[in-house]
C-alpha cells in the first residue's frame, strides 16, 4: 500500500445525517448513494480506501435507502462529525461540495447532532428576540424596502421617515443599494437611521432601519460598525454574495450584535433545478446555522416561481428543532401585493414578516394611506 | 409622485453588458428581458419608475435580442457601471442576484468595460506568473492532491514528499482537508510544506505545496499567513464556500501574495440546470475577477458530467481578453486517469494543468513509477 492508513480520528464519534433525493433506476440511485459516501469524504477510488478507521468511520454511511417516487429514491447518509471540523464552510462542503457538480442529487434535510449544533451560536435574536426589539408581541410584522435604486440618499431617508411614521416595523435598504457613488453607504445609512429615529420619537413606536451590509470581504465589518453607530436596528445580508460564513461571523460577533435578515440573491440556482438543495435546507436550516434571524424568500403566487409547498418547506426549516438554534421568521416577499396578505396569513399564521416593497406604492397614490391599509389588513 | 426621482448619477457613464439566454416563446423571452432590466436594478413596478435619469440610465437596457434555438433567445442587457459600485459582490448581484430565483434565465457572457475591470487586480500571477514560480516554460503542469482524508498529517507529508520527488509540480491538499482534529491545519501545513522543500532540495526542482485555506470568515486570513510562513507555495480556495469576494481579497493582499487555485465545490448548481450561469462565466471569467490564477473543473469523460464543449467554454473564459486581467490556467480534473491525458492535451494544448488525484494511485502499485509515467506522457 501507499500508506499505513492509520488515523487519529477519536472514537467513538457522533455522526450527522444528510437526506438526499436521487433520480434514476433503483440501481443507479443506489450507486449514486455509494458514490456520495466516497466523493464527499475521501474522494478516493473505493478499492484503494484503507481498511480500518478510514473505511469504517471516515467515509459516509448509507443509513437508509428507499423509493419515494417514479425513478426517485431517498438516501440518508451519515458522516463522522469531526469531518466537518466544526466549521460551516467544511460542513457545507461535506453536505454538498463536490456533488453539487453531479446531476440528479438534491439535499432535502439536515439532521445534525446536538454536539455539532452546540458549536454554532446561530441566530442571536431569533423570532422572539426580534419581537422584543420591536416590542410587538403577537401580530405579523410589517417590512418594506427603500427603493428605487438611483434616488438620492435624502429621498431614501424621506421614504424611510414616511414608512416609519405610517407604521412599518422594519425598513430595509433594497438589496441592490450598496455603496454606489449616487447614494453612498455612509451618507445613506446615517440619514436613514436618523429619519427612522425621528419618526419613532413622534409615534412612540420602535421601528428599525436595516441597511444592506452586503459588501466586499474587507469592508463588511466596517459597514456593520458604521450602521450600528448610526443607530441602525439590524443588518440585511445576501449570504449568496458574501459567503454564508460571513453572515455567521457577523451574527456571532458580540460587538456587532444586531438582528440579521438574510436575502436570497444569487442563491436561486440551488433550488431551481431538481439537482441542488431544497428550499427547507438552503433558506431555512442553513440560514439558521449562518445566524440569520429571518429569511426572505419569494412568496408563492408572486412574480417568482416558488410553490406553496416549497414556501411551507422554508417555514419548516426556519422553525424545526435544531438544538439551541432559535426559530427564525419566514419573510415571504417578491412582488407581494397588499391584496395577497390575508391569504398569506392563513398559510403562515402570525409568526411571519410580510415584506411588501413595490406593492406598497402600487396600492394608491398616498403612501401613508397605503401603509395604513397594510396595517389594517395585518391587524384585522 | 412619492419622490422627485432626481438622481446624483454622474453622466455620461460607461455600461457593462451581460448576455442572457432566455427560454420560452419570443414574446415570453422578450418579456423576461424587459423584466431583468427592472429586477436587477430598481426592483420597482415599471409604471412607477421615475422618468429622467433613473428610467433612462439606472435600469438595464436591452442592447440586442435574437433567436438562438428552439424556444431559446439571447438578450444582451447593459447596466450603468456605477450601479456595480466597483464591488465584486454588487457586480454579481446586478448580473444574477434576484433573477437566480427566476427560471429559464442563464448568464452566458460578461463584457465589462476597461474602466470597470481596472478596479479589479485580478489574478496576481496568472498563467505566465505561475510558470515563472515553477520555472517551467512551456509544458503542461502536473498537479495532484493529498488524500484520502483521515490519514495522519505525517502520512500526508510523506505523500507530498513522494509526489515532489517524483516530479509533480503542484501538490495541493484535497479540498476536504480543513482543520479536522485528526490532521490539524497547522501541523499538516507545516510538515507538508517542509516535505516538499526537502524533495526540492534533492531534485533541484521548484514544486510547490498548496494547502486548502477554505475556512471560516474570521480564520481564513490567519490560515493564509500560516501557510506562507510555513513555506507553502500557494493557496487552494473553494470560493463557493468562502464567498467569491473572499478569494478576491486574498488575491489582492500584497502580504499574502501567492498563487491561488480555485476549486468548484458547492458551485455546481450554477451550471447544472439550464437556468444559472454558464461554465465560461462562473468557472472562467468570474474566477479571474476573483483573483484565481487557475481554475479547477471536472474534465469531460471523467466521473462528472461536463461536456467537451462546456470545458472549452471554461478555457475561453480563462483566457479571453479582459483588459489587464491576466489569462489563467484551466485545470481539468475529476476522475482523470493517466490514459486520458494524451487526448486531453489535444483539446487543451500546452497551457493547462492536469489534476490527477486518485488516478495516480490506480495506475500501478508503485507511486513513484506512476508519477514517472505521468511525466513521460506530459513530456512525450
Amino acid at each position: 500500500m501507499f500508506f499505513s492508513g492509520e488515523s487519529n480520528l477519536a472514537l467513538p464519534c457522533a455522526r450527522f445525517k444528510v437526506t438526499y433525493h436521487l433520480w434514476g433506476s433503483q440501481n443507479e440511485a443506489y450507486a449514486k448513494a455509494q458514490d456520495i459516501c466516497l466523493e464527499q469524504t475521501v474522494e478516493f477510488p473505493d478499492d484503494l480506501v484503507p481498511d480500518g478507521v478510514i473505511r469504517e468511520h471516515i467515509i459516509g454511511h448509507i443509513e437508509s435507502f428507499g423509493r419515494c417516487g417514479e425513478d426517485e429514491y431517498e438516501a440518508v447518509i451519515s458522516y463522522a462529525e469531526p469531518v466537518a471540523a466544526g466549521e460551516l464552510t467544511q460542513l457545507l462542503n461535506v453536505v454538498f461540495g463536490n456533488i453539487s457538480i453531479k446531476p440528479d442529487i438534491r439535499v432535502t434535510n439536515l439532521e445534525l447532532p446536538d454536539s455539532l449544533l452546540r458549536g454554532f451560536k446561530g441566530p442571536r435574536f431569533g423570532r422572539d428576540g426580534l419581537r422584543e426589539v420591536l416590542r410587538i408581541e403577537d401580530r405579523p410584522l410589517l417590512f418594506t424596502a427603500l427603493k428605487p435604486m438611483g434616488l438620492k440618499a435624502a429621498e431614501l431617508a424621506e421614504l424611510a421617515y414616511t414608512f416609519a411614521l405610517g407604521g412599518i416595523d422594519i425598513i430595509k435598504d433594497d438589496h441592490g443599494l450598496s455603496n454606489q457613488p449616487f447614494a453612498s453607504y455612509a451618507e445613506r445609512v446615517r440619514i436613514c437611521a436618523a429619519a427612522v429615529g425621528r419618526a419613532n420619537a413622534k409615534t412612540g413606536r420602535h421601528a428599525i432601519y436595516m441597511p444592506n451590509i452586503t459588501a466586499p470581504f474587507n469592508e463588511i465589518i466596517d459597514r456593520a460598525r458604521l450602521a450600528k453607530e448610526a443607530g441602525a436596528g439590524g443588518y440585511l445580508i445576501c449570504p449568496g454574495l458574501t459567503g454564508l460564513d460571513t453572515m455567521r461571523a457577523i451574527a456571532e460577533d458580540d460587538e456587532l450584535g444586531l438582528p440579521i435578515i438574510s436575502h436570497p440573491a444569487f442563491q436561486g440556482s440551488y433550488v431551481l433545478g431538481r439537482s441542488g438543495i431544497s428550499h427547507q435546507v438552503i433558506f431555512g436550516q442553513i440560514v439558521r446555522l449562518a445566524g440569520g434571524d429571518a429569511t426572505i424568500f419569494p412568496n408563492f403566487g408572486g412574480r417568482f416561481s416558488f410553490s406553496r409547498e416549497e414556501c411551507e418547506g422554508i417555514v419548516k426549516g426556519a422553525t424545526m428543532p435544531m438544538c439551541q438554534l432559535k426559530p427564525i421568521f419566514p419573510c415571504p416577499a417578491g412582488g407581494m401585493s397588499l391584496s395577497s396578505v390575508p391569504e398569506a396569513i392563513k398559510v403562515y399564521g402570525r409568526d411571519v414578516i410580510f415584506l411588501v416593497g413595490g406593492g406598497l406604492f402600487k396600492h394608491g397614490p398616498d403612501l401613508l394611506e397605503n401603509i395604513k391599509y397594510f396595517k389594517t389588513i395585518i391587524e384585522g
